[in-house]
């Protein structure tokens, strides 16, 4: 920055500031603490239970879960925790980075700090492979003075390992006896959090008490009631609503080009919403009713199709489209040829030698074979056949080591664009559509993941990870932190633990039945959804577009929060 | 926004203002009144030659522009202008959007106000298109307070629509004879300000006047010493950079992606060398350096992969890559191709029958009628079969409007990308690679044009607008409006009129020379330059990301200027 009076000063000098690694926002931001949730200010808090939620565990939970599924729903309310011995805590980050990750560690940092100086926090490297290999760094007030209110997870790195075998967990355990932990705190999504239940339950007799914290921009991880967004999502979905807005600015001033944007979310579609209400697009197609409706490919091509024709009858060639990643897998034709075509591959590699896996054939011969396969019908091979040549061949890339297909891989944007393009030739030689179809394909993803933190995530990550200090000098294990009443202000906060076992269900997973927390979709019937659903037909005509801006950390504007969670929480009180 | 007190508020009351079109940062935003540079601040200012600058003028531009060429540099100094009649004046936005261009037309509509009440501003609608059919707004201080501060062309629109025929002339002269203007001001980028010059000539006659504004976010119209950088180029780089540091932390953090992001800009790589100073990303590619050291494109694939190789070696399968959008064009081989295809398809299309078009034909013909073309070489083709099958297709796709290639249509991130994946292939054969290689490409370009401007340039686009009007106001036709020192605070800045005859040179426009305003490409021997090619030696290996986070409008991070314009001015006086 140059400063009020740059020639008085050493030119050299400014030259050497505008070099440094730290930008002026990065060091902006360090400044900031965090508010407490009032219950915190006087103490660790105390354990109270909450009443008025069923929460049931399963029969399958209750019998690999024994221990922890004896605990019960609780509230944090004022109170403290005498503590005689220093505590040794770990934390490990898992998974995709999330917006707010690094204020999780500060606020278990500080909050052990403040309930006693010799309280020890270690951070596991790289992720849950950290554990495993016993890697990691203590985390000291230095280096939350180096990362508090910073994006990313790179103060430790983070990782995909999952704990799911005898031998993982029994090298947690040596890593956990060997460091003397009494705690233990998973940062992640849904399969973190069904690691941290299983960690939970078998380090119980070694005295390691383990606690979830809800994680990851997708916004999947919900619990009716009690969890009405995890850390990470707001952050994320506001850097993509800056990208839309920006676009949607574009579009409206170039007058020329329909911009089709695919935004991240595998399994719901809760980005999508939540962007859709920041940015107010022409086209918003939300997975879960696409899903409900029981739509083919071709109707959502006509979807998008039928706006654009209708708009280019009043002259506007121009508009924003939202695409959710995971849209294949809400369009049921197109999921039955991923669950076929991935069963095949996984059979015939089964068989297969090392170097003669069903991805070495020829384009031609892996059609041929998926052609002949028992579980494939004509009508799988009409539907097949009548797809674009990309998607045809994303439908058979290769799958993750887990056997899954990647959606990510495949550019569903540009594939329903041209499905669009194609239609709209049609539709030209019949004369209905008579305006000029000129377009951009966008991805937004892995950029959102990276953002600096909102000041409500900043607040909300803090706070999660006090509620997990406090939850473990309570005693606890087997439970997920969180904080209810996020759209009122931090005054308002309410700190509970969510006992893991009854979030668990069963669901296929390479091919056997696993115990997992399940993921929340977008409610059809919720309030967010139900104003979207009415909102975007007026979007669809008209110009209504909304330009959220980039996110701002002070003025009025920097303390936003999610206008989905909002409209839920006050729709329904209202 | 969540109020203080929301419990005490009506919940639909929030939910409506929830809804809203306009988002609060909008709202904000329309608050802020740029500050106005001293000069201007008791009056429209006086005109001063000034000395110092010996600006040459063409014979070409001398017979083509005879009077705007004797126009000599001016220097606005304190002063006034009596006003005895209301001005008619009109404006145009011209080409891509970019962000300040509201600015712009805040700032002559409230210069020309200050100046007297009756003076009138009409704006004319999608660019010079609406010059050309009459099509106009009149701007009124109600459609000024909606757009002031923020971001895209859209409170007029715009278009590419270039005055350049006889009749089209006519027809601007026939609008503004009808709407009885005084003044017109065109804001636009290097081919906007050549109409601009040229309606100067040919509207003299019937006492028009005619400023332009320079703008462009690729950041290449410039004149050394007088204009170091147009307006809109700041915000875009600082959205650009957003993203690409979001980037870096997400892939410091997760350890296991490459990203390769394209960034706007074709004939110029200065957003690059921009958005690199920002963000200190791993691999720089600089469009004019690969000219200038005549690298191939495997030389570049070359420069990308040994510092994957290397990075690899200490344990780091992570990084990012800037690639200019234009870098094809700076590639003399590939250049050479893409010239050789643009003849030889636009010769065949000059004698085919209109449905008989090059682009008519398979493939396959297209390649033949290629080979088998007289300035096609041996050499030629080696080289185009060398290339990745996208690339090949790229290089056949149709031209646009004027003949010329499209790079924004071509995915070089994917095709470098591609490249770089196959010599690593190569590498780790020989047992010289042995990390993995998981990559993905982003393409950032349409919605930095969208996004809302920075403070600097919504302080720049505003003393721009002014400076013209007082051009207008001093009697001046043929300039461009420039404002000096815009690398100190607004206090120190000097307005300017540059004569736009002495920009001008002879290129090669759909196989003819034309006068035209020169594009400025990143000089290989200015300190930004030179400090990049230093520092990105140490970046490459050892991680020194940069944040520099979303685009803020208060707090010390709001008064950021472009790094580049800074390291030069102060480099140069240091």
């Amino acid at each position: 920055m140059v400063a009020e009076s740059p020639v008085a000063q050493d030119p050299q000098a400014i030259i050497n500031d505008l070099l440094q690694d730290d930008s002026p926002i990065r060091l902006e931001r360090l400044a900031y603490q965090p508010p407490l949730i009032p219950v915190f200010r006087e103490g660790v808090g105390a354990l109270r239970p909450l009443e008025g939620f069923n929460l049931e565990v399963l029969k399958a939970a209750r019998d690999q879960l024994p221990y922890v599924s004896d605990n019960k729903l609780v509230q944090i309310v004022p109170g403290d925790v005498l503590q005689e011995h220093p505590r040794r805590l770990g934390i490990v980050l898992s998974g995709g980075p999330a917006p707010g990750g690094h204020n999780v560690i500060a606020g278990v940092f500080e909050a052990a700090k403040r309930a006693h100086p010799d309280n020890v926090l270690i951070g596991f490297l790289a992720g849950p492979k950290g554990i495993i290999t016993n890697k990691y760094k203590e985390v000291t007030a230095e280096l939350i003075g180096t990362y508090k209110n910073s994006g990313g997870f790179h103060m430790l790195g983070t990782g995909r390992d999952k704990i799911d075998t005898a031998t993982k967990m029994e090298q947690c355990r040596e890593t956990c006896r060997h460091l003397e932990l009494d705690g233990l705190v998973v940062v992640g999504g849904d399969d973190s959090n069904t690691n941290a239940a299983f960690l939970a339950e078998n380090m119980r007799d070694i005295g390691v008490q383990v606690i979830g914290i809800p994680k990851t921009i997708d916004g999947d991880l919900q619990v009716p009631g009690l969890l009405q967004i995890p850390f990470g999502y707001h952050s994320a979905c506001l850097s993509f609503a800056t990208e839309v807005g920006n676009l949607n600015s574009d579009c409206k001033s170039d007058l020329k080009y329909w911009h089709f944007n695919r935004l991240m979310g595998r399994s719901a579609s809760h980005i999508v919403l939540e962007v859709a209400l920041q940015t107010h697009p022409n086209v918003v197609l939300i997975g879960e009713e696409i899903e409900e409706k029981e739509l083919t490919i071709h109707n959502v091509v006509r979807l998008i199709a039928d706006v654009i024709v209708e708009r280019a009858k009043r002259g506007m060639n121009y508009g924003t489209v939202l695409i959710p990643e995971g849209i294949l897998e809400f369009i049921h034709e197109i999921n039955m040829l991923i669950i076929k075509i991935s069963y095949i591959i996984a059979n015939y590699d089964k068989e297969a030698a090392n170097s003669e896996t069903f991805h070495a054939l020829p384009i031609e011969d892996q059609v041929q074979l998926i052609d002949n396969h028992d579980i494939w019908r004509d009508y799988d091979s009409r539907v097949y056949m009548g797809l674009p040549t990309e998607l045809q061949r994303g439908l058979l890339l290769p799958r993750d080591s887990h056997g899954n297909f990647q959606f990510a891989q495949v550019r569903t944007d540009r594939i329903l664009l041209d499905m669009v393009a194609t239609y709209l030739r049609k539709q030209r030689g019949r004369g209905i559509y008579k305006g000029t179809f000129r377009s951009q394909n966008h991805y937004y993803g892995y950029d959102g993941r990276g953002t600096f933190p909102t000041k409500f995530d900043c607040d909300y990550g803090y706070n999660l990870g006090v509620t997990a200090y406090s939850l473990l000098a309570n005693g606890c294990t087997g439970y997920m932190a969180a904080i209810r009443h996020l759209h009122l202000p931090v005054e308002c906060w309410e700190p509970i633990g969510i006992p893991l076992a009854p979030l668990m269900h069963l669901e296929e997973r390479k091919g056997r039945l696993e115990l997992v927390i399940a993921k929340q979709k977008v409610d059809l019937e919720s309030p967010a959804f139900k104003i979207l659903a009415r909102e975007r037909q007026r979007w669809a005509l008209e110009d209504h577009y909304r330009f959220p801006g980039p996110i701002q950390f002070s003025g009025p504007s920097a303390d936003a929060k999610p206008i989905s969670l909002q409209l839920n929480a006050l729709a329904l009180a209202g």
